[in-house]
């Protein structure tokens, strides 16, 4: 290799997710470490800083190896500066991220939101295939995204870009989000959305074989409501297909704005395959124009969990 | 001025408008032509071309103090090749204007969709203030848009980017559009749509001053509507909050996708000012996340019928 490695971070609230990649994207050590919120997450920096000296040092790796770090963290992030405005799940509010881990590490640091990161990651490596122009929609506990146009990742005013989730779908019969508004995407096609409206159905006392799964596993998730649904469950197929209507419009009203030729569907209920993705592109196809829809290829993400760290290293390879 | 001027074109289906711009975006000439449709448009190069070499010679230009040429064309433009795909309103299918116009003017030249030009001209020169993340809306007989984000213009995958007339907000009961799909942003929040809900009302025998109107001119526009809801006609108001509800939230999803600092508002219907944008953000603000909304300035369009022609010159510009 004629160039220096990258490492790629993706700070969860739960876990670190760090890794060494090569410049041209091949990930040759990664592990993970559990992010310490207490103190006012303070230890994390530190934590990150020593665990990526220990791998070196144990894979005889020297500083000079790697040329910089990228960072993806959840929350509103200001690119530019570095500076975390607010990551909840972690506990940082205005938090100089890039500061703190450029002195404790030695290197140059980029952050960004982890949504997009893992966006610019499946463009990069995964499903996105170095699209120009690309939606990535991330469907797990919430519904996330990051958005590639004219070859870049977009950044926005203030941190808040690809917040996809928080788009205003359903009016009719909104239910509260997280967000403090009420009928956002994510309160409708996130997996805590299936589940939750496989629960109302049941409290309704609709007759279906998920009140059997509730009663065996004291919960429903995303994946029990589709596998019901290909065995004729009426009330698990009708709350997928309102879930994919609204999926599918919301995809395809970003397509008209931004006339992507590739969608990336990621995270746990993207997990569906093509029980989700045949009935979501022909809901997509409705709804878009027909030119729009002509470029658009849907995909599933491939990635998985290394999309972040991934996309971090390219937003560090990128930024040099 | 140490550096040539430009050429702005922005092709209509009735007239061409043409300018001499400054490097620096000064319009120091500007004029129009009729459009000649006629013979499957074939003499609308030539006809520019011939104006051009008119305009240099009558106020004593040579051919080099210009440096190259933009043009905004209305339909699907594949901006890579400056071939017009399809441009219904001209008649050109599958032609290569940015070929054509270089062979019959010797400047290089570079076309794109006209509102995204539009959009860039109010970003060069007008209320976008050279924001980095922009959206532009413009309300007229349609609806159109042109997007800026990471301080670029976007261009989308195949020519269809921004069309954010097409975008499906009304899924109660929507309206047949122009592109062949129904509910579009356009059959609810475009100038036509305006007055065909006040003739709609009228039909339905709601009682309304604009009835009177229709009958003295045989017409309502948009700009009756908003002067019968200033008098306090109620049939006049439930239109317009319906409206101005529905654009608030469509521009809100795309500002929730696309963390715009500035939202441009230009096209006929903008000119109701505060009454337009008053209550338009309150429902942006209603949809929006805060931090968004924090982010967004929403401003009228402020270059009217010279947007075009100053996009198509900064686009030049920046592809020099």
């Amino acid at each position: 290799m004629s160039t220096k490695h990258l490492i790629g971070i993706d700070i969860g609230g739960t876990t670190v997710k760090i890794a060494f990649i090569t410049y041209d994207g091949v990930i040759i050590e990664k592990w993970e470490i559990p992010t310490n919120k207490s103190d006012e997450a303070q230890y994390i920096v530190p934590d990150i800083a020593t665990s990526i000296r220990d791998k070196q040092k144990e894979k005889g790796y020297q500083h000079d190896d790697f040329a910089a770090i990228g960072v993806g963290a959840p929350g509103f992030i200001d690119v530019d500066s570095g500076m975390i405005h607010e990551a909840v799940n972690v506990g940082w509010k205005n938090y100089h991220l890039s500061e703190e881990l450029k002195q404790a590490t030695g290197y140059k640091v980029w952050v960004e939101n982890d949504a997009n990161l893992a966006a610019l990651g499946e463009n990069w490596k995964g499903s996105g295939d170095r699209a120009n122009h690309m939606i990535a929609v991330t469907l797990g506990t919430g519904v996330g995204g990051g958005i590639i146009a004219n070859g870049q990742l977009l950044h926005g005013a203030n941190g808040t870009v690809a917040e996809i989730g928080h788009m205003a779908v359903e009016t009719e019969q909104p239910l509260p989000c997280n967000c403090g508004k009420s009928g956002c995407l994510e309160t409708v096609t996130s997996a805590t959305a299936i589940s939750r409206f496989a629960k109302m159905a049941i409290e309704e006392g609709k007759t279906t074989s998920l009140a059997q799964t509730l009663k065996e596993k004291d919960d429903i998730t995303a994946k029990d409501v589709f596998e019901a649904s290909t065995q004729g469950d009426q009330v698990a197929e009708d709350i997928l297909a309102y879930v994919i209507e609204h999926l599918g419009r919301a995809i395809a009203n970003l397509a008209i704005a931004l006339n992507p030729s590739k969608i990336v569907i990621g995270g746990g209920v993207s997990k569906a395959g093509d029980q989700l993705l045949i009935p979501l592109r022909a809901v997509f196809d409705q709804y878009a124009l027909t030119r729009t829809s002509h470029a658009a290829e849907i995909v599933m993400a491939s990635l998985g969990n290394d999309a972040g760290v991934m996309g971090a290293a390219y937003f560090a390879k990128e930024e040099l």
